[in-house]
């Protein structure tokens, strides 16, 4: 079966491919001619106006690969069309962002030369497939069940059925060793090359390496004075007071200061003021079909009242238990702890010593492998919550992960530090958490995914060698090796880690200064494996226009406002604070409280009066309203005098 | 002197007059002349395109009033184009609230009967007037001080020096008479005319009376468990715990649910969506020439590290001194209490008992005088420190006022809380300032305004009679009373005595009950005093486009928050409390804390899950902007087949 024009390396000239697209291999033919006719058929027949072409495959034999892959490109004039659909801003010959419209291309700067990165085009090309609906189909040709109605986007439904397996972007070789080159291969004392990132995986996901990178650089200080603390007050527990003050106010300042960061970051890129599109609803979406009272089409509606009674009878018991059960677990732990201490102090030698740091590890290990079954548990409640948008889906599935995370990695610490205030035991114990989840994550997330890959490849490897002998078919292997490799989950996970970090630095690293250390250690040696999964062992993903870290934000304040309390709290409890008030403990609770409510006022008065965004960009933003006003009063004038001059005639 | 045509009774037919301006008597011809030369030229020439006259007094005699009195009108086709430029919201036949444009008039509801109201069509010619701009003149004819630079708003500069006394709207006698009945006059138990006050005075202040209503409707339950309590448990002091509990949840539940409320009914006036329009500078803004960094136009500019050094070097200081006094007048007021209590105790009678109220009474006066000059001085600075934008003064303002107020008000309360520990002081202190201090202001809000307001009248009316004898000249007499009237100085006081109100009642009322009686009834005379006094004590205000009651929904909401923790430390200190805790007050101490964390947790939450705009109503805007979308393609569509078709010929 070959439909259409054939893309083997020898007619590549055709044009240059952006997009896999992979269908299932016993899809029926004529659900593939139909949607390749969608996808080429002109826009104002309600097509994608795209270029798409069959991966065809010289030699044929039992072991042969999936036939139905299939690769999209498109016309420049095309993409550029496709560039003012979704809205992109680009920089203008003034040096400010402006919302692209092809009308006015040629004002745009570099607009001759590489004005689109492929990053763009592929996400261009993205929404294009996203958005190609069905028209009067009532269902795929070839398959009565895949029902379909007027809108409808047709790729979601294939996906959500199961006939398009996957679709990806493609890397780009030339641009891939350049940019890794830069990034991680060279061994050099610079930041990151954000913008060649953002160039090449969208503003998402340099975004997230851009908040790794000040996240680190914001913790040097703190690990600065850290080793110095660690080295010579160490056996001294009651000096932690002038530390958990710097603590207290580093953590206020800081994401203060990322705001501002990030925004000057989005602006660069254009993201900061770029609306949000109109919301499709998700791929996995079901619901009786109805009107959608905003657009007054024809969709699948599912009553919010239901959605509501999933999250309240099903979700929220499941996560009490799940939370529950985490208790327990950490019961358990103490009782070992307990134990351990026992055997220590009736033989104390070295092998009992060793001993005493077991139950931590083990305690550490549960941690993770909890956090993970729960990561996958609260992924398939949420999904089965059936939100529409991807939005809500991603908020529910934040707050989910987010409060069984805390609780498991911290309450532990809280449990030593506030009932049983052994500052002894939250010093080793934060100590044995936070190393041993650093390795389990460095291996879980990089060399394991690394390791597999590489077995993988080797597969793939033999196989095309097997398949075309020795001729170079560049393209065929690139596709063949891509689609193999695992997709890349979003930057949900990266966060997520250095979430749980921020927290065990910003609550309790006062009693270990070495913590911070130890979080810009692991960080220096996050962003280089980090920067190697992103290059070599994942999908290339989709370019996701992102203007700030989102929900993240709002989890990292959170954070800082409980290190607030946490770190006022353990004040309190220092002997040396204490000494001061020998006769009335009441009298110290009373002050640590009132300065605790002073320094939480104070934080809030801060992040009111600090603007979010820098000045001059500010600046930068009113003129472009202002710019914008104007060009629309005028058109508004000349469209009235010409109606005006109608009138007359 | 006689410029153009002259409204007198006897030709007012030719337009009607809706605003009316005041230039001063010695204002020089030649710059009457210009200005009313640009109020009256075409737009495509820069003028305002509206219609003004002088208002020529029959009579002249050596007492005259000042001649240089004008009244502007405009034609319907003028407001209607002014209703786009000014961005009006009004009802689409599809029951919708839609940006009004000229093209589409034809679709919006009831466009041929009365669409505009006389308060719309006011506000729309203070916009032309205040947007008339200087073109090319280098100063003000006849006035070589007073520069003009192109872009100035020449309104605004003849304002600034004096030149412009005022100017404000007519009141429209049929539809106040009909107004003010079905607000204030007939005795009735049904719900204020917020549209009918909308339509009349502007969504501001109907913002102000709708919150005003639900306050007062809000306290009723309160109210109705007040008395009760304060009938039976008046001597028991330890029993508020459980009317504070009921402050904590009631505090927090009233302004989410109003935020919905007022979300609600400004979308129902179509300003919920409208944007802001770019703000003017001030009139009273002056700097060196510069160029503007947005709009790139000459205009002033004032260094924002000036007035960051006026606000910070002199006005922060000030304020601090401000608060020390304050702080003193409270140690004063505390000797005078402990003297009347001193000579109640050694001679008990009738007499002293009296005297045991005085100081408390004396306090109140003494507060009230104080917040009033504060008041006086806070406008001075604020002005002083040469803000740009209107919103950045009155921001500055009400920060600067409410600190202080707080402070001047609730200082005494709190010191006798939390220091002294006295709740039966506290109560007698809080019932005699809440009673004072409601007594002063409906004195000084309502019925001294109107006492002096009658005087006026009666002057105004013998020289009218004098001027004109018995011709009936409606229009001339009615200018000449509202000229004297006083100018009504926007929501601002009227805001802050509620802020107070709330204050008394959810800081501090579990400890007297019958506070919430009190706000109750002095909020049901506060709304006929303010209804009477819009009507009959004040001229017009123009009516202010408002979607939200602004910095005061952040100003109650602090409240609050303060209240969280006041009513938590009340309970902590009551005896009914302590009493389960016998031995320790640690323990107390430290769950009281846990609890008001908690709380304050839960509020933050709340305020976050809490929509603040009602389901239906995000479904309509969501549709409004999807249209907006649909028709932006639609047109864009249009516009590339042309150029399209222009190409290919």
């Amino acid at each position: 079966m070959q439909l259409g024009l054939s893309v083997s390396d020898s007619d590549v000239s055709s044009f240059t491919p952006l997009v896999v697209l992979e269908l299932a291999d016993d899809t029926k033919a004529e659900a593939i001619t139909w949607l390749l006719n969608r996808i080429r058929d002109k826009q104002q027949n309600g097509g994608a106006e795209l270029l798409v072409n069959q991966l065809l495959f010289p030699a044929q034999d039992d072991q042969k690969p999936n036939p139905n892959v299939f690769v999209v490109g498109s016309t420049l004039q095309r993409l550029l069309n496709g560039a003012e659909d979704v809205g992109l801003f680009k920089e203008f010959q003034d040096g400010t962002m402006r919302g692209f419209t092809y009308a006015n291309r040629e004002s745009f700067k570099d607009f001759n030369e590489g004005f689109l990165s492929d990053a763009e085009c592929q996400y261009i090309i993205k929404h294009e497939l996203d958005t190609l609906r069905a028209k009067n189909e009532e269902h795929v040709p070839g398959y009565p069940k895949l029902k379909l109605y007027p809108g409808k986007s047709v790729v979601r439904r294939l996906q959500s059925k199961g006939v398009l397996i996957q679709y990806f972007p493609l890397h780009n070789k030339e641009d891939l060793k350049r940019l890794s080159f830069s990034w991680y291969k060279k061994f050099k004392l610079s930041l990151q090359p954000l913008d060649d990132i953002r160039h090449y995986f969208g503003e998402g996901l340099a975004l997230y390496f851009g908040f790794l990178e000040y996240f680190t650089f914001a913790l040097v200080p703190m690990a600065l004075i850290g080793i110095p603390y660690y080295l010579f007050d160490w056996e001294d527990y009651d000096k932690y007071v002038l530390f958990a003050v710097f603590n207290l106010v580093w953590s206020t300042v800081f994401l203060e200061v990322w705001k501002r960061c990030s925004a000057t970051l989005a602006y660069g890129w254009g993201t900061l003021s770029r609306k949000k599109a109109f919301e499709e609803p998700r791929a996995g979406f079901h619901g009786a079909l109805g009107f959608n009272p905003v657009t007054g089409r024809e969709e699948p509606v599912y009553p919010s009242s239901k959605r509501q009674l999933r999250i309240y009878l099903v979700s929220v018991p499941f996560v009490l238990l799940c939370l529950y059960l985490s208790f327990y677990v950490m019961m358990v732990y103490f009782d070992m702890e307990f134990w351990a201490i026992n055997i220590y102090n009736e033989n104390p030698d070295i092998a009992t010593s060793i001993l005493l740091f077991v139950p931590s590890i083990i305690y550490a290990v549960v941690i993770e492998i909890m956090n993970l079954l729960y990561r996958f548990a609260a992924e398939f409640l949420t999904d089965w919550e059936n939100h529409r948008l991807e939005s809500s889906f991603q908020n529910h599935l934040v707050l989910k992960v987010l409060v069984f995370n805390f609780v498991n990695c911290f309450a532990s610490l809280f449990y030593i530090a506030f009932v049983m205030q052994d500052m002894v035991l939250l010093r080793q114990s934060l100590a044995t958490l936070l190393i041993t989840s650093q390795i389990l994550n460095q291996v879980m997330e990089a060399f394991l995914p690394y390791w597999l890959q590489r077995r993988r490849n080797k597969k793939v490897h033999k196989r095309m060698r097997r398949l075309m002998g020795d001729k170079e078919l560049p393209l065929l292997g690139q596709v063949q090796l891509e689609t193999e490799m695992n997709t890349y989950l979003g930057t949900f996970d990266d966060y997520l880690e250095q979430f749980l970090l921020f927290g065990y630095v910003s609550l309790f690293s006062c009693v270990y200064p070495l913590a911070a250390v130890l979080v810009v250690l692991n960080n220096i040696t996050e962003v280089y494996s980090d920067a190697f999964k992103m290059c070599h062992v994942f999908k290339r993903p989709f370019s996701e226009p992102a203007m700030n870290i989102g929900v993240w934000q709002l989890a990292f304040e959170t954070m800082s406002i409980i290190a607030v309390v946490t770190n006022c709290a353990l004040i309190g409890l220092s002997p040396q604070v204490k000494a001061y008030f020998p006769e009335s403990d009441t009298q110290l609770i009373l002050i640590v409280v009132a300065i605790e409510h002073v320094l939480l006022a104070f934080k809030f008065i801060l992040a009111f009066v600090i603007p979010d965004v820098p000045k001059h960009i500010q600046v930068n933003l009113a003129k472009l309203e202002f710019d914008s006003l104007e060009a629309l009063k005028k058109r508004e004038y000349k469209t009235k005098k010409e109606a005006g001059s109608e009138d007359q005639t």
